[in-house]
C-alpha cells in the first residue's frame, strides 16, 4: 500500500527505467507500437481493473519484461527498486536459455506455485496480450498459431486462479469467445 | 498532493493515455526513441529532481504534448483528468496554427505569465530537451540551429524563473556550458 509520496516517486522511477530499457523494442503488431506501451498497459490493468493498490506490484508490472527482453540484470532491479520488487520480477521472468516450447510448458506447470503478487502480474500480462491478439494478428502468425496461443494461455491462467476475481472473469470471457473454457481445464501444475 | 490511492490510479491512467496517444510518434534522435519516453522523462524530472509532489502537475507533465502533437482534444483531457489538469496542459500547449517562429516568440513572451504549475512543467520539458540535445544532435540539425536553440531556450527559461530552484540550477548549468548565461538575459516578458 502506498504510504507516502516516496511510493509514487519510486513508481515513476520504475516507469522511466522501463521506458529507457525498452526504447529500441517494438510490439509485433503491424503499426510497430513501442514495446513500453505493453508494460504500462499491464500496470494500468492492475490498477484500474484489478483494483490492485500494492505499489510494489505496480512497479513489478511495469518492469516485468525488462530482464527477460532487454539487457537489464536482476541486480539492477534490486539496486534500484529493492528486493521485494526484484523477487516479483524474477518470478515472472522466463529463462531464455531454455527452448521456447520448454519455457511455455514451465509457465503452465509453475503458474500455481507463484506468489500472489506474481500471479497478479501474470494475470494482467495475459489479459493485455489476449486483448492485443483479439484486436490484431501479429505479423507472421498463422490462424493455427493464434488458436494454440489461446489454448496455452488458458492453461496458464487456469493455474493462476484465485488471485484476482475481476481479472479472472475478464480472462475467462475473452478465452471463452475462442472456445477455451477455464473450468474445463485441469492445470498440470495443480496435480503435483 | 496525493491524498489517496485514487491519485495514483489517475496518474497511471494518464501515463497509459499518453502512451497510447503517442504510439506512432518517435523522437528525432537517430535511434528513433519512442516519443512517450519524453513525457515520461519530464514527469520523472519533476518528481525526482524537482521534488514536485502535486499529482496534477505530474499528470499534466505526462500529458503535456498530447494535444499539441497528437489528435487529442482538450475536452478529452478534461473529461478524463479534470479541469485543473486540462488548464495546465492548455497553458503549455503551443497554437500550431501559428507559424513556428511566432510560436517560439510567444513562448518567450508568455513564460513569465504562466501559472506556477505550468512553469514547473515547462522547466522540466526544457531540461529534458536540452539534455537530449547535449547527448545527440537531432537528425538534420545544423550546428547553428543547435546554438540558436540554446539561446532561445535560455530566453524562455529566464521567464520561468522562481518556480523551482533545483530545476533552474540544472538548467542554468547546462545552458552556461554553451555560453548562455541566464543572469545576463533580460526576458522580454518581464518588461511588460
Ligand atoms: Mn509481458
Ligand atoms: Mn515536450
Amino acid at each position: 500500500i502506498l504510504q507516502s509520496m516516496e511510493g509514487l516517486e519510486d513508481l515513476v522511477a520504475a516507469i522511466n527505467f522501463a521506458a529507457i530499457k525498452h526504447k529500441d523494442q517494438r510490439r509485433s503488431d503491424p503499426s510497430k507500437t513501442p514495446y513500453i506501451n505493453h508494460p504500462i498497459g499491464v500496470m494500468h490493468i492492475l490498477c484500474k481493473e484489478g483494483n490492485v493498490q500494492d505499489v510494489d506490484v505496480l512497479k513489478a508490472a511495469v518492469l516485468h519484461d525488462t530482464v527477460e527482453d532487454t539487457d537489464t540484470k536482476m541486480s539492477e532491479i534490486e539496486d534500484n527498486f529493492g528486493s521485494h520488487v526484484r523477487s516479483i520480477v524474477a518470478e515472472v521472468t522466463d529463462d531464455k536459455s531454455l527452448p521456447k516450447a520448454e519455457r511455455k510448458r514451465l509457465q503452465v506447470v509453475n503458474a500455481p506455485k507463484k506468489s500472489h503478487e506474481a500471479k497478479l502480474v501474470k494475470l494482467a500480462d495475459k489479459l493485455y496480450n489476449l486483448r492485443d491478439l483479439d484486436r490484431v494478428t501479429p505479423e507472421g502468425w498463422s490462424e493455427e498459431r493464434v488458436k494454440q496461443y489461446y489454448v496455452w494461455a488458458g492453461q496458464v491462467v487456469s493455474g493462476l486462479r484465485g488471485a484476482n476475481k475481476a481479472l479472472e472473469e475478464k480472462l475467462s470471457e475473452i478465452l471463452a469467445k475462442k472456445g477455451v473454457h477455464l473450468d474445463k481445464i485441469l492445470s498440470e501444475g495443480t496435480t503435483d
